[in-house]
Parts: structure tokens; sequence; C-alpha cells
């Protein structure tokens, strides 16, 4: 079964929003067994949304289109659909009161505009948006499914989950989709791809890899859709297990989930817990790690040093250490991050000092030069890193590499327990 | 002059990614006075490759491609454009040299499957990738231009910024676009455009405005296009001047920088120094400071404090306002803010302290609730804000509602001195 998103409005195209609307229905849509074939973007323009429809017609079953429904003038969604599928309008009852409601709620006056958005092309079957003035509209042509809904994410997202998506499940008859992601460390995706090349020969035709590479980590995707979901997952878990075994110490985690989360995980696991030391990184890391709930059972905090006088305030490195080797120095970030543990009263600390640039490099010191220590209770290992000249790819190849260094510790250490 | 962008790889169809890239070039042909017709996605499928380029080329005059140009199987772009434009391949001795530089830098063995990277359909144009092993391709044909760049975003971006957009305002006759951006806060949307109903009215038809709200802030954008650009620049800065006059009170800055950015350069202009206190942002605000170049001049530091242990040992909150009032609570934020300043020798500090859920609420502490301070060596400042229950939106809004509590504070200070 296959579905095409069209999403509507300028905003996308001229770049002031990003479409997250897209990838969340994508998501939503492959969980139930349902291909996106294409997303497509468009603008308030007649003649492309006619266009767009009838090309998505021609590879899809079902076509989910957001966006468009506004009551002003620029918002031509509604009046374009009654004039593709050939129909008239009528005012839906159950829509105007929707928008009766929410007009009284905040107390604003019914405008003749507001009045109009209950109207719909007369042909298709309306499904009330509980949290908006804009209806949501389903059509059925040559049994293909053509949806309309409202561009507002949270309004799009209720109607999805509470409305559309079990509509789907039940006109259809799905796929099972399974999905399972690897992620993997220390090895590139080229080396990735020819250490499990014989794998991948062997894959059938229903199950596909891919590799998603990202600052320094490999995610690896197997996806396969076939009749029976618990043999499907089974055949999938085998050939998982297949790449775990020839990639061991590669794998971070057999799960869809960020580096730091794994880590968070492994730690909280084991009862151990982290805190950070960081210069050029400056905050990020704990950043990484804060987004996610619950981390605080692993995570006490730490500290953004900056300035010198932080380091030896807060950290309580030496001043004859900074004074002699500088902040960016295998010594000054072991002072880190052993000072991390010390004071924060952690098993492991993370430290990061470096060049994060574009300006303040030195021949001895680099932009891009950055030294990452990582200690607990029984040892520091620093480590030196050259990244590039840009600041933002700095910080993130700086994190990403600390929170390496830190699995591949906490790995090893645990591997000698 | 129209665009079409092209973004190919499942990640995107299957909802694990989100398309930031189109967004972010949709932003930057708009800049350079190029229209975005339409955005599609389309997965790693050699015909449905071939007709969406063909589809493109229909509508647009210039097409960028993104992504599948990995070195591993699932990757088929390259292979697709050479017989889209009826092509043989070539290996190309700058990418190729590239690629050896690159294996080289991180000290790795060079691979079939990397050599065979630096492979060209052999009517194109490669322009040198010097982040990554995927050369970019541009062709022309029937007066259109194809360019196909890596996925990879800051491959594609530096790749854009220094090669396609000064290659395609040299290659057509573009307009000249002047945007100007107006950032203010403390303000709504429609309150906004209430205010400066008179000005919007009277802007001619080649200068439009638009608001772009983003958490409690909104910027107001002026667009003009047209043949003379000093001429443009001038009418554009008189309707600004206008607006900056209108709603004085609420302009941050009248540039398109972010917040922080805004707040760096006041406080550097006068000398001031910041610190951080972080509870529930975990960094966030920290991270948004540091990834500026230059911010050590004003930024020292600070500290992540989710342990209330380290809310006392590095902040000096006293037992007994932990004990008393709790963790988020005006108390322990007014001495986070204090603490930060006293220890780490700055004339500002911001502390935040909230539950950001999505659990660890309770009755009279619930989920979204935070307590900001901000604190100089004359005064503190704390008030308290209720977001939402999700954990990242909580952040993000907790952080620009410091920032803009700073900020009112530093203005205040510094129109009081």
């Amino acid at each position: 079964m296959l579905a095409e998103i069209i999403t509507i409005g300028d905003e996308i195209l001229i770049g002031q929003i990003v479409d997250t609307n897209s990838a969340w229905i994508a998501k939503q849509l492959n969980l139930i067994g349902v291909s996106v074939k294409q997303i497509t973007s468009i603008s308030d323009d007649e003649q492309h949304i006619l266009s767009a429809l009838a090309d998505a017609e021609k590879r899809a079953d079902i076509i989910l289109i957001t966006g468009g429904l506004g009551p002003t003038k620029d918002d031509v969604t509604k009046k374009t659909l009654a004039k593709y599928f050939n129909m008239g309008f009528r005012s839906d009852a159950g829509a105007l009161e929707m928008v009766r409601q929410i007009f009284e709620k905040y107390k604003r006056p019914l405008l003749d505009v507001n009045i109009q958005q209950a109207d719909v092309p007369d042909g298709c079957e309306v499904i009330v948006n509980k949290n908006g003035t804009a209806p949501c509209m389903w059509f059925e042509q040559n049994d293909k499914i053509i949806v309309s809904m409202p561009g507002v994410p949270h309004e799009m997202m209720y109607l999805m989950d509470d409305e559309i998506l079990p509509r789907i499940k039940l006109r259809f008859k799905l796929p099972a989709i399974i999905h399972k992601t690897i992620l993997t460390v220390n090895i590139g995706e080229s080396f990735l791809a020819k250490e499990i090349e014989e794998i991948e020969n062997s894959l059938p035709g229903h199950i596909k890899l891919a590799y998603l590479p990202k600052l320094g980590q490999v995610r690896l995707r197997l996806s396969a859709s076939g009749k029976e979901e618990t043999l499907l997952k089974a055949e999938v878990e085998a050939y998982a297990q297949q790449i775990i075994a020839k990639v061991k110490k590669f794998v971070v985690v057999d799960e869809d989930i960020p580096l730091e989360k794994a880590i968070l995980n492994i730690m909280e696991d084991n009862q151990l817990t982290l805190s950070t030391a960081e210069s050029c990184t400056g905050g990020y890391i704990a950043h990484l790690i804060t987004q996610h709930p619950g981390c605080s059972s692993v995570y006490f905090g730490g500290a953004v040093t900056y300035a010198c006088e932080l380091k030896e305030s807060i950290l309580g490195v030496k001043k004859d250490t900074l004074a002699a080797f500088g902040a960016v120095s295998e010594q000054t970030v072991t002072e880190m991050a052993e000072g991390a543990v010390r004071h924060f009263k952690t098993d492991y600390a993370i430290a990061v000092s470096g060049v994060a640039g574009p300006d303040g490099g030195t021949e001895e010191k680099p932009v891009g030069m950055v030294w990452i220590a990582i200690s607990s209770k029984h040892k520091t290992i620093a480590k030196v890193f050259n990244f590039s000249n840009k600041r933002i790819q700095n910080i993130q190849r700086a994190a990403t590499s600390a929170l390496t260094m830190l699995l591949n510790i906490l790995k090893e250490d645990l591997d000698n327990e």
C-alpha cells in the first residue's frame, strides 16, 4: 500500500519553517504498513495543487494533504479540491458547531469568513477537528483515498491518531512492516559495508538494508515487509544478529536511539553516575544528555568552564598547569575530568577543551584541535582530535567523540568486571 | 527564476529524519532572488528519480538534488543521473585527490568503493566537496541547471554557500533582493500586526512584510525585489525605521541574528560579563551562547546543576533553602543566580530551575513550571512560568524566556545609567 504526502503552503517553500509534519506522518504510516512513495511541498496555487493531486493519484493509493485550509484569501485548498472532484459546496453542521464553540470559548465574534470555514465540497465526508476551526475532509474516488487536513501540527497529529490511521487500517489490508536499527561507532560507512557484504548480499528481496551515517556514527537499518508479522520479526532479528555478530565491537545498541541515550541506559543499568566539564563544547554535551527524560538518575550535572578562572575555581585545575601547558592540553583536560569526578562525586566524567574556532588558533594549537578526557575513579584517558575550521561542526564532533570515548571505556570497564 | 529541490533517500520517507536541508536551501535561494516552486522527497529508486527529474525540468530552471551519493549499494543517484543525461563515467582527478586526503587524514586504507566515489558522469562539471568523499556534480541541459549534492547537512551547506549560490548568481540575471529583519520580543503576532497595520497597508507592491513567530519572539522581515539595489535598500530601510519607531519598546535588534547573539553584542559593547546556572534547561542556554564565535569576552561559563548537591556545592544554594522550598522555587532559583554572580565573578547571571517533564510533576509544581532568575550585583529578579507537558519544548521556551528576561533587565539597567 503506497501513500503520498502533499503539503500546501508558501512557508515551507520560502524556508521559513521546516516541514516536520511530513516526517511525523510518514513515520506513523510506516508503522501501520503503508509506505510513503513521495512527499511533495507546493504553494497555495490552484493549478499546482491540481497537477500535484493528479500526479499523486498515479503513484499512490492514499494521498494525505496538509495545509491551505485557513480562513484567509491565500488558502485555496478547499476550493481546489471541490474543482478536482467536480463537487459543489455545502455547509457542514458538525463543523459549524465546532467553529461556534471555539469562538465562544475565546469570546471572539463569529465573522462570515469563520462561518465559511464549515463549507465543504458536498461529496466528502467531514471529520470534525476538535482542536481548530478547519474541518478535515475525506474523499474516495477510483478506490483511492484523499484526505485533507489542517497544517497546524497538533491539529493534524490528533486527527491522524484518532481518526485517519484507524480508518486506513480498517479500509485496507495492510502488510506487516518491521524496522530494526543497529547503531555503530568507530567505523566508517564503507568499511562497515565491506565487513557485512556477504550478509547484505544474502538478504531476501523483501528485506532492505540502509546505511545512515552521521558524525562518526553509522546507523544500519533493516526494513522488511510481508504478511506475517511474527515471522517477519524473527527473520529480521536473525539477520540483525548476524550483522551484530560480524561487527560486534562497533555496535553500540540495536535500538533506534541516540548515542547519549544508549550510554544513559548502560549507566543506569549498572548504577553508574556521570558529570561533565566542558570548555569548547560549551554545554552541548550536557544539553544532549538532559534532553532525555529520566537522565537525572545517571547525570548529576557539570560545569561549563569557558574562562580559565572557572576551570580553577569549579574544577580545581591547577594555576600552574594552565600556565605551563595552556587550556587546550592533555594536562588541563585531565585535571578537568579528574576534578569533575572528585567535586561532582560521580563515577565517570567527560572533559573537553579545544579551539572551536573560527579564530583563536595558533600554529601549535590550530582551530579544530580538541582534547577530550574521560575519567573514572580508577583512571583517566585523554586523547587529542583534529577537526575542521567550522565552529558548530567542531562542537558537534567533539561531543560525539567524547560520548564515543566514554562508551568505549564503559564497555571495557564493564567487560573487565 | 524558479527552482525545485529534490531530496533522495528513504530516511525521509520513513520519517526517520526530518528534512531540514530543503528549508535551508529554500531560504538561501529566496535570499538571492530564486523562488522555490516545489520540494520533492523520493526514495533511492531509479525509475522514481528519473520521472521526478523529468517532471522538475518542466517546472523549474534550477534543480537542486541532495542525497543518495554514499559509497554503498542503496545509493543510486549518480548512476541514475548518468542514465538521465545519457552519459558514461569517468574518474575525476580532483575528487579522487580529495578522497585520498580525507582517508589519509583519518589514517584509513582506501577501498575500491571509496575510489569509485570519484567516478562521475562524464559530461558533468565536478565541484570538489572539501568536507566529504562524495563529489558535487553540476549538469547543464536545455538552459536548465541540475546540481547533485551530498545529503549530509554540513557538506551540503558549505557547497551551497561557497560554490553553488555564487555560481547561480553569476549564471542568471537575478533581481536585486533586499531583506531587512527586525527581532521583537514581549508581543504576540496579532498585536504586532495591529500596531503596524497602517505601515503595512502603505507598503508598495514590491515590498512584502512577513511575520515569523517562534517561541515568544516575532521576527518581522521586509523583503523587496527590484533592479536598483541601492535605491531598494534605502526604501526598505525607511519602512524599517517607521516600524521600529512605532513598536520601539518591543524591538531587540534590526539584524537577522538570534536573541542570544543580540544580547552578547549589547553586553560586549558595554563590557559586561555573564554566567549561567541551569537545572532543567541542562546546558541548553550555555550551548546557545557558546555557538557564537567571540562569546568568551562576555560569557565566563556556568554550571549545570541537575543534582541538588551540585546546586549547593557549585552555586552555594543553602541546604535549608532546598529543604524548605524545594529545587523548583523562587528562593532556590534566586540563590542559584546570586551564587553564579558571586562564584563565577560576572556582572549578570541567568538561573533556571523547573520541571521539564514529561514526568516528575506534582499538583503544586506541575510539569512545565519553571522558575527563572536574573541576578546582577545590584538586584535579583525571579519569575515563574508555566509551559507545556513537552520536555524539549519546555527546555527551549525556558531558554528563550530567560534570555528575554535578561535582555529586558539589561536594557533597563543601561537606560538608568
